[in-house]
């Protein structure tokens, strides 16, 4: 069976302010001293297993034209344009109806466009394992990660008897307490929920059927126009009558038949501002330091320069990152905070900052 | 007897960089929030004591465009410009030695360019009060600042007896340890050193001519050419000659009939960035903010803010100064260090940037 893959890069990224503005978020920002954008690298890593031509790009309309600059290689009809955004089950319904199109029935990876995967050879061998899983019945599998510390911002994955190196799922469950998220992790029977999917179009297809047949007819009309004249119409017309919702919540939460694979190839969600010194090299003062920067008497800290010159003196434990018209100076305790500014901007109406 | 004043504009202020810069240092800025800049502060501060016209401005050769341009009341002939950096002891004598010239004998007092005055009144009543004793005799007369904490970046004034409101020195010492500037504040017999001083012309030619004559003999023959034709040619060939030295050292600790009076007009030196939170209001959380600056859970920061927007989040204790072409990020414990800054990048050649 053919082997597709639908990443999502609707996401606005703004925990990643300055940098990451409303036109350029996060997944097309390079965060990483090679220079590879997110996106980029979440292509590249997937070609082992799935043909250049079968990977679609869901993203918002205002972002098509930064995936065609960043992936030429993409197949134009590739490149899934969402109206306005309703969250991850209409984006993956929409993206389900459209490949049903071009394939009877195929396999379907769903896959973030914006974490990191330091071990590329086992996350390929985790995917093709995961892809072989997903063939059989109706099996909906899911890509857990062995959490090594009780983090409370992601969501888990109970998982209960092992079969052919799938778990079955006994429940997912939303982001716990740290106390809870401790439990958890004593436990050994919680994974992190990494929102990377893998199920075949019949699969999906059918679950959205029977737990939300509302969106399950919008993207069936999507997936018929698709092609013809009438497709930006109804695209626009059915996607944004859709409501929000979430595919753990829509689907993952009540479906039966679901299968998680615990990935242990080095994974990191790139969450906030805190994430850059974990993804990159760090200096002897435990510092990461890029751009015209000069420091002095400085530990802990992650500087990402511009063209101006950032003299840091005496401080520690802060992250710096300076754009043209904008510098961020952010306790390391305070990087979910960032997201506070945009706020502050919306409100005063400026818009150019944001 | 005429009184004239010296106002000693030729200092780096290299603590303020990135505002102050080789071509505009701290004296040309205004660090408060009335646009003023230091040097304009000094000279309207000193009106009640001193006619315009025999206020001198002793500054370097390439500030005199900024003397104008900041200063235009000052006539053009009172601009001294010294070629080069010789510290204030040829400073005074160059000064001394041109108004000698002008006035057969004056008062001359002897200011600094960069330090901020809270109450003008008790500042014009303490310099008349040292004008009449400096009349008297061969009075070498100081002003010295009530400590009210060990300050140990200071020079300390021990004084001894008391006649008509001033007191004998009984010597001048040097920055003390914390240990010694703590036993200084408890003994009640210290004062600041705040390098203000007020003489007669004759009085200071004539411990010039006793302690330093190589400097008494270049500095007249500088006085003896003012107004002529050869006067920069003189100018430049006797003051780059002169060693370096301070008053302080080359007069003060060895000369007789020292006199000091107490300051009490609420006095500041301006010393480093940590100044600014001193010498302007603040808000509810302690901050200083100025320019465009978001600020989110922020407390005890100094943001002089540019152009550019700076979001502060999260932080403490931090002073963040923008400007064009560069930003400092500092620690308030670390804001003598600003000048290893300077030194780095004189290091690498980045003159643009000093």
């Amino acid at each position: 069976m053919k082997t597709t893959a639908v990443i999502m890069a609707g996401g606005k990224g703004e925990r990643f302010w300055p940098k990451s503005r409303t036109s350029r978020p996060k997944q097309f920002l390079s965060l990483t001293s090679d220079g590879e954008t997110m996106i980029q690298k979440t292509v590249k890593r997937l070609l082992p297993v799935v043909d250049m031509e079968d990977i679609f790009i869901v993203t918002n309309s205002s972002y098509t034209a930064l995936v065609r600059e960043q992936l030429p290689e993409i197949p134009t009809e590739n490149i899934l344009a969402e109206p306005c955004a309703r969250n991850t089950a209409p984006c993956i319904a929409f993206a389900a109806a459209v490949i049903n199109r071009k394939y009877d029935d195929a396999v379907m990876l769903v896959l973030p466009s914006d974490h990191l995967i330091s071990n590329e050879i086992l996350y390929a061998d985790t995917l093709k394992k995961a892809v072989s899983v997903a063939e059989k019945d109706k099996n909906l599998v899911t890509i857990g990660i062995t959490p090594n510390y009780p983090e409370t911002g992601y969501g888990y994955i109970n998982f209960g008897i092992e079969k052919d190196g799938a778990y079955s799922v006994e429940r997912f469950v939303e982001k716990p307490d740290l106390p809870t998220a401790e439990k958890y992790l004593e436990s050994g029977r919680y994974l992190w929920n990494s929102g990377m999917f893998i199920w075949k179009l019949s699969s999906i297809m059918n679950n959205i059927h029977r737990f939300m047949p509302d969106i399950y007819d919008g993207a069936m009309k999507i997936g018929e126009s698709f092609g013809t004249g009438n497709f930006n119409e109804v695209l626009e017309r059915e996607f944004t009558s859709f409501r929000s919702e979430s595919i753990d919540f829509g689907i993952m939460e009540k479906a039966d038949n679901i299968y998680t694979i615990p990935g242990n190839f080095g994974w990191d969600d790139v969450g906030s501002w805190l994430a850059v010194e974990r993804i990159n090299d760090t200096d002897d003062d435990s510092n990461y330091i890029d751009g015209n920067v000069i420091a002095e008497d400085t530990r802990h800290v992650t500087i990402c320069g511009g063209k101006r010159l950032i003299a840091a003196v005496g401080i520690e434990d802060i992250i710096i990152v300076d754009t043209e018209d904008a510098v961020l100076v952010c306790s390391k305790n305070s990087t979910q905070d960032v997201k506070k500014i945009i706020a502050r901007l919306k409100e005063q109406g400026r818009n150019d900052l944001i």
